[in-house]
Formats: structure tokens, C-alpha cells, sequence
């Protein structure tokens, strides 16, 4: 069995954690937060981010990288956006042998636009990057912990690379497809958040599930244009990666999008949401970045545009659904143009 | 404005009669139910189906479907698949001019494999009728008494038909898109169901999002490929007829495959729970359907042939959703086929 280490000790780098362990990996988690870390180690659990779990013993928590990365080939990043580069900066002071770097995380750098693997591509000292592989889909952390089926999808424009991360995560309950198209998964995982704080924003108002049936097929839409102008595959959003993970971020009180959404839709301020939550909320910067892609891009993207309103001119939400509502053409043909 | 017939007084029949009856149509609606006939006249209200809601006083019930079709030129049909043929029987019995036909079934006819235009267009006399129009979406007509926004899908071969349809229900709150992909929009309407019951079953199981949002992804994967082979466009299954209807479906209590489906995961047999709903489950009789026609075009439904096994062989729930986790390929290519 291999050896992995995981860097971020959240709730989605632990919940990878053990599924890596319960496979009889050696899993190492290094994270910021030593007591975290240190919790870990001695009562195999992780409170802050998921109680009632507990870790198998063959997760060892490292307060160093560097000593976590000794003699290691594969490392998972499940750390915010924000946190991705400086992270491959700590990863480039480490001699080591190349690395096939594994990412969770899902968002869009606002002020490059770059995508995660773009960011981590650019930052990484080459000689030490073998791959780059991006694992998403429709996956709760609470519920792989409870070792529920999940299914999620590798990606990697090397499939060799993708095979060896699915023979590393998948087992009975965590089901791993392997994929080629990156842009097409990377730009899926992130922008779903939009859609889902839209989601919440709708849920919050008091409208219903056909409201919210329409704003996740328009929000498909409008993904799907934005990525096949970057260069994905437009089937890739009808995927685990596009609809499946539009679908659970959307439909489930578990997601912290929909949650800020739901409380931007009952009147709160967003300052007010974001406090609150005392987790990050990757929909909110991947709002202002999908902006700019859809200017940059050229493509037509109204819901992120009612969003972007909302978060950052104070628009009123109500108005922007009502808006949005009436702004739906009249043919149905959102790929026409893609064909 | 214009006179519209709608023929059946439940749920759906009686919600798209509000619409059309705010647009300023005199609307007629007939059902088999005298009862629910006299109380529309007399109370306004049809508690049966609708509790709670004040009908508008414009909609008026007829007993005789003659009188209820004098001069008129457009018939809604919100029928169960089941009573289609005998409906159109009935109005071909009728002297009368030219018909629009709508139809808001969902369904395919188990013994002939038909869809729902395919029965109306083979049944009815030539002669009387103009056009064929599948109006199908997201829409739980509880939302739509409310008022609440909601947006459906008009299909017709011919445009204009769909149009006309389009100017006779659009208003701020019940947004319709047009299209000329009936195969797709009546696959897509249909075999939702089928995923929606289950969806059921996966909660019933007491399975999570994760399970579910995949189960909804490889249903509209299979629903895909099957509609693709009868000839549908590929890209209708991605708009609001296909994983708009298939999120609201499997995705809300008030769907009543979820529900049939959910009794079906907690260990109820097939029997008592059709016994207990007091309403028709299409997705029961559109399993077997689906189940000939993956036969007949050759094609792959894993989840179709898994709930075929539940309800009509009596195999277990909870393996058979194992077998199905355990059956995910290995690469995410599910349209690789078609293009």
C-alpha cells in the first residue's frame, strides 16, 4: 500500500483522509491548526470540523511539511483558493522527488481568473511536478465519513495520472471515474457555488422548488457556455463534476453556499453571512471571478450577473430573482450557438 | 383572449387552468369527477386536489364534454397516460374544428412502447386535428396556485404551434420556452420517474445527497442515451424537460414517485404502496416501458433494469442499489457513444 499526504486539515481533507486509510494507505494530514493536529494524534478525532467521527489510527497528524512529505510521491491539497499558492510555495522549499499533486479544492483565482491546476501549474518548480490530478464531485464530507456511496471524478489531461488516484481512493462506498477534461471539471466544481448561493438566495425568498428547478438548469447553462469558450467538453457538465455537484451543492442544507444564500434571501447583509459562517465561502470570490470570465469570455451569464449584483452592489435580491425571471427568452436552445 | 378546454379536474389540470384563467382565457374545464365539477362551479375551489386554493371565478366546470368543446379550437389533455386513447375516442366522437392539442402526460404506453403523442396522433381523426403540442417542466402545481415562479417547456414539431401554446400560458410568474424536440422533451418527461422513484428508495435506504445526486446523474446519463437512440437531441435532456423535471422530482416531498419510492426503500411492498397513494405513480408503469425500450434500442439503463428488478421481481432494495454502486465504470464517458 502507498503513502499519501493530505495538507489541509478540514473537513474534506480529513473525510479523504480515511477513505486513503480505510484503502490501508498511510495517511499523513498536515494543517495550520496544531491543536487540530494534535487532536488527531491523540484522540483520533477532528471536533471542530467533524464530530462524531472517528479516524482510523493509521492517519498520523505532521506539525512539519517538511517531515509530512518525507519520502512521499503523492500529495492531496484541500485547502481554500486562497491558500493554494502559497501552499505550493512551502511544497517548492522541500527537496523531494517528483509529485503527483492531487487537488480538491474548488474555485477560480479572482484577480488572475486562473483555474486551480492553472495556479498550482504556475507556481510549482517543475522539476518537482510528475502531475496534476483534480478530484470533484458530488460529495459531503459528513457523508463519506459515514462511508455512504459517493461517486467523483478524477481529472487529469494525463489519464495515467487520474488511474493511479482512482486505484488510490477507490473502494465499495467511494466510487472514483477518471476524466480528461480539467477545464471542463475545474470550471463545474467552482462555479456550481454560484448557482448555489443563488439557490439559497431563492430558498431564503420563499419561492419554491420550480423556482429553484429553473435556476440550477439555467445555471447548468450558463456554466456550460462559459466553459466550452475556455476550451471544456460541454457533456463533461452533465456529469458528477457539473450537474451531480450542481445538484447536492444546491438541494442540501449540508452546503455552506446554499446556507450564506439562504440568509443573503431572509434580508441579511452579506458582511453580516460571511461572519457568521466561520467557513469560507468559496461562491462569494467565484462570483467576482466568473464576472470577469463572462466579460473576458464574452459569453451571456445572467444569473452570476444578478449574483454579482447582489454580493457586491448591494443590489436587492428580491428585485434580481424577479428580474431574472423575466429576462428568460423564449426558445430554448442554450448550446445553439456551440453546435 | 381566447376559449381553452382542459380535460382533467386533478392537480395539474386544474393549476395550468389558473394560469391560463390569470392570462384573461375563459377557461372550461371537464373531469370524469361530477363532484369536483359542481364544487369548481359552486365553491370555486377543487379541495380534493388543491386544498387551500380559491379558483378564479372564469374557470367554469362542464359535465358534458360536447358542451364543454363548442367552438372551441385548443384542448389541453392533463389526463393520466393510462386514460389518453379513451380521451381522444371521446373528442373524436365530437363534431368540431381543427384542434390544437396540448398535452401535459407523462408517460409512455406499456403495451405499444408509444409516447404520449405518438397515442394521441395515432388515435385521433386525422381531420380534426391541427397540431400536437408536449408542454412538460419543473412544476409542482402546488407552486404554481401560489403563484410561484416556475417555467416550463412548449414541444411541437411545428413552431408555431409551440408558440401559440407559449402566448397562451406565458405571464410574469409561468415563463415557457419553446422547442421542437418532442422526442426529447416526452423521453425526458417520462422517465424522470423513474429516477425519481429511485431516488425515493436511496433516502428510504437511508442513504445520503452524495448517493442520490449521483443516482440522478447516471439516470440522466441513461434517460440520455436511450432518448438519443429514439431519436432525441442529446442537448434537450440538459434543459428544463429533462434534469430540471428530474431535479424537482427526485429532489421534493411533494413528488409522488419520490414518494412511492421512499415507502419502497423503508421495506413496504409495491402493492401496499400504490394501495396508499390515492393518486396514480406513472414511473411504476414507465419502468416496464423503459424497460422494453432499452431492449428494443439496444441500450444500457443499469438504474431502469435495477428498479424493473425492485417492482416486478420482488428483488431487494438494498442489494440492488449495492449492485448498482458496484457497476459505476471506470472511465466518465457516458455520451462517448453518440458523438
Amino acid at each position: 500500500m502507498g503513502k499519501v499526504t493530505v495538507i489541509g486539515s478540514g473537513s474534506w481533507g480529513t473525510a479523504l483522509s480515511i477513505v486513503l486509510a480505510d484503502n490501508g494507505h498511510d495517511v499523513r494530514i498536515w494543517g495550520k491548526n496544531k491543536t487540530i493536529i494534535n487532536e488527531i494524534n491523540t484522540r483520533h478525532t477532528n471536533s471542530k470540523y467533524l464530530s462524531d467521527v472517528t479516524l482510523p489510527e493509521t492517519i498520523i497528524g505532521f506539525e512539519d511539511l517538511k517531515e509530512a512529505m518525507e519520502g512521499i510521491e503523492v500529495v492531496l491539497l484541500a485547502v481554500p483558493t486562497k491558500a493554494i499558492r502559497e501552499t505550493v510555495v512551502h511544497l517548492n522549499q522541500i527537496k523531494q522527488e517528483p509529485l503527483t499533486v492531487i487537488h480538491a479544492s474548488k474555485g477560480i483565482e479572482p484577480d488572475t481568473l486562473m483555474r486551480i491546476s492553472e495556479m498550482i501549474e504556475g507556481e510549482m518548480l517543475q522539476e518537482k511536478l510528475k502531475g496534476i490530478v483534480v478530484l470533484s464531485g458530488p460529495s459531503h464530507a459528513e457523508e463519506v465519513c459515514l462511508r455512504h456511496p459517493t461517486t467523483v471524478t478524477a481529472a487529469s489531461f494525463n489519464i495515467k495520472e487520474a488511474e493511479k488516484v482512482q486505484g488510490l481512493f477507490m473502494n465499495s462506498y467511494f466510487r472514483v471515474y477518471t476524466h480528461t477534461d480539467v477545464i471542463g471539471v475545474e470550471i463545474g466544481g467552482a462555479l456550481k457555488n454560484i448557482i448555489a448561493l443563488g439557490a439559497g438566495i431563492s430558498d431564503g425568498l420563499g419561492y419554491g422548488a420550480n423556482a429553484k428547478a429553473a435556476l440550477i438548469t439555467r445555471g447548468l447553462a450558463e456554466i456550460t457556455k462559459l466553459g466550452c469558450a475556455m476550451g471544456a467538453n460541454p457533456l463533461t457538465f452533465s456529469g458528477l463534476s457539473g450537474v451531480g455537484d450542481l445538484i447536492v451543492t444546491c438541494t442540501s442544507v449540508h452546503s455552506r453556499n446554499w446556507r450564506a444564500g439562504n440568509l443573503l434571501g431572509k434580508g441579511y447583509k452579506l458582511s453580516n453571512v460571511l461572519d457568521n459562517m466561520g467557513m469560507i465561502v468559496e461562491g462569494v470570490s467565484t462570483t467576482k471571478a466568473a464576472y470577469y470570465l463572462s466579460k473576458k469570455f464574452n459569453v451571456e451569464m445572467p444569473i452570476t450577473n444578478a449574483l454579482h449584483g447582489i454580493l457586491f452592489n448591494s443590489e436587492n435580491a428580491d428585485e434580481a430573482v424577479e428580474v431574472l425571471m423575466k429576462r428568460i427568452g423564449r426558445r430554448e436552445a442554450p448550446f445553439a450557438n456551440l453546435f
